[in-house]
């Protein structure tokens, strides 16, 4: 067993036995490494952020593990059968999308995730950029490939939506909605969005990539002064930071549950769930299609997921894409 | 001037005195090109295909063009204005869509046109192969960028259907009609198939590739025997040969036609165009789709493209994709 393993055996022995004492000598019998060797191990493991308490006679203590997306962290307690079973983990890239787009290409498995602790090109939609500071976000991607025909696509990035918000209400309590058609918002504010990119013929999906970007523990002064108004983190939501592995966890769990049943089932149960969970429908709304700009009252969502808004004069328009802004409630 | 573009000068001068003997003598002078020089390139013309009737004291004279789709051949009478003016021409390729893409990939323009005498790997829907013998079919793909979100993406290949559709019945007077989606049948025999590839995400289309495979000259042994009963050829509906290269060029102005009516006016003026040509609606019809086969008798296409079909308890569905199979009229 190379070095790497060895390592990750005394990760392993520690997690074992978190909050409790063991001693080096035992470390060493039961695994069958060299004291010499443990004390290497134990000092590359806090270079990577595990708080690892040592004390004489006592012997080492796991207190904390680093709140970073470590391939063997991911997977401890991850309960999902297939979706980020197959993890590649950057600790800086361009975007998570052109990486996942290119393990697709390369036929990469339906499941298979890339995060990165930091993205120097994150893309939102329409070209924009997002922005991914390192460690302060969980900036990821996921590959599908979905039996669906092209035209039922935007179907996957509501489920994505209602994935993503349940697990931040899961974990945090805050009151996460959805902006048509996947916007996740806190209080009229962005704290999450979801860029869906795809190859298909018109029949069959080849590939579906969804970057998902969640700001999670970025102060107000890390957002550029334009985009501040109307963004948002969980930290400042919160006034404390979160932990960002539990809640990927949590998130790849509800993307795996959420796709499942839409596989399964067909859109019905994602459109209730979206419904549930949105804060559009109902509302005053102005929407920026390619062809126009139409301003009304946001009535429903399809069984295609489009957008239905009744305009002035009470015509009901059909959108099955374009950006909703939406008028605050008095 | 180099080689190419002095033999290039041969054919223009011989083109505008199409039946006419231009002489030897004369060219030269006026073309100042040795008349040894203008030896070889008629030399070179014919071992092309060009048929160049040499007679003493007379000189020569153009009797016909190749058929098949040399670039300076196609863009000679070519009446679009932005379609197929960038066209890459292969004797023999592995398939056009995949030239296609790569070269959408690295951002060709709307409009290019990748054409091919052969494919090696031709491609149909759900990935069957496609038959492509040489010189044989009208093989090739067209880039487009259209501004629409992917939900509307299959309404191109019914635009694209109609085209062809129009060009074949312009071209031969045969009675081309369009089995839902895109599917062009001559008396219940597929004499062209469409495959539409594209690269998106959900608001906007990177591009979309277009290929279109047509059977213009192959014989009945051409096909294999599993085929054999459900395909045609111009020529087999016929009973002659059909010049490709005309026939391509109004297929490329149909096209771009087709494409300026949908993206100026929208679906509306597409599906009319597409009703008027089809040889599906009022039919019995059995669909299968990705979750089922469907029987019923198909009513309507929708706004969106997607076809109506009304089952035996007279439940309407709707198909936004699938493969339908005709039942024969009594």
């Amino acid at each position: 067993m190379g070095n790497e393993g060895s390592k990750q055996q005394v990760l392993e022995f520690l997690r074992n036995h978190q909050g409790e004492y063991v001693s080096g000598e035992e470390m060493s019998r039961i695994l069958d490494i060299s004291r010499t060797a443990i004390w290497k191990h134990i000092q590359a493991l806090r270079l990577e952020g595990y708080e690892i308490e040592a004390q004489t006679r006592r012997g080492y203590r796991l207190v904390s593990i680093p709140d970073c997306f470590y391939p063997d962290e991911v997977a401890s307690g991850l309960k999902t059968s297939w979706l980020g079973r197959t993890l590649y983990y950057y600790d800086e890239v361009g975007s998570t999308n052109q990486i996942a787009k290119e393990l697709a290409d390369d036929g990469a498995q339906e499941g298979t995730v890339v995060i990165t602790e930091c993205q120097t090109g994150g893309r939102g939609r329409r070209g924009r950029t997002w922005l991914s500071p390192k460690g302060k976000g969980i900036w990821f991607s996921v590959i599908f490939r979905p039996r669906i025909a092209t035209a039922q696509a935007p179907q996957i990035t509501l489920m994505a939506a209602v994935a993503v918000t349940a697990a931040i209400r899961d974990e945090t309590g805050l009151p996460a909605g959805i902006k048509w058609p996947n916007d996740i918002l806190i209080g009229n504010r962005k704290v999450c969005g979801i860029l869906t990119e795809i190859k298909a013929e018109i029949e069959a999906i080849n590939y579906v990539v969804v970057g998902i970007g969640l700001n999670v523990n970025l102060e107000e002064t890390e957002f550029s002064p334009e985009v501040r108004p109307i963004a948002t983190s969980l930290l400042l939501e919160l006034n404390r930071p979160v932990k960002r592995l539990p809640l990927f966890q949590r998130i790849l769990y509800r993307l795996e549950q959420g796709y499942e049943l839409w596989q399964e089932e067909g859109f019905a149960p994602i459109q209730k769930a979206w419904k549930e969970a949105n804060v559009t429908l109902g509302r005053e709304v102005q929407i920026n299609s390619w062809r126009e700009v139409f301003k009304g009252v946001a009535l429903d969502i399809d069984a295609e997921g489009a957008l239905l808004v009744k305009g002035e004069g009470n015509d009901i328009r059909r959108f099955s894409s374009g950006e909703v802004s939406l008028r605050p409630i008095n």
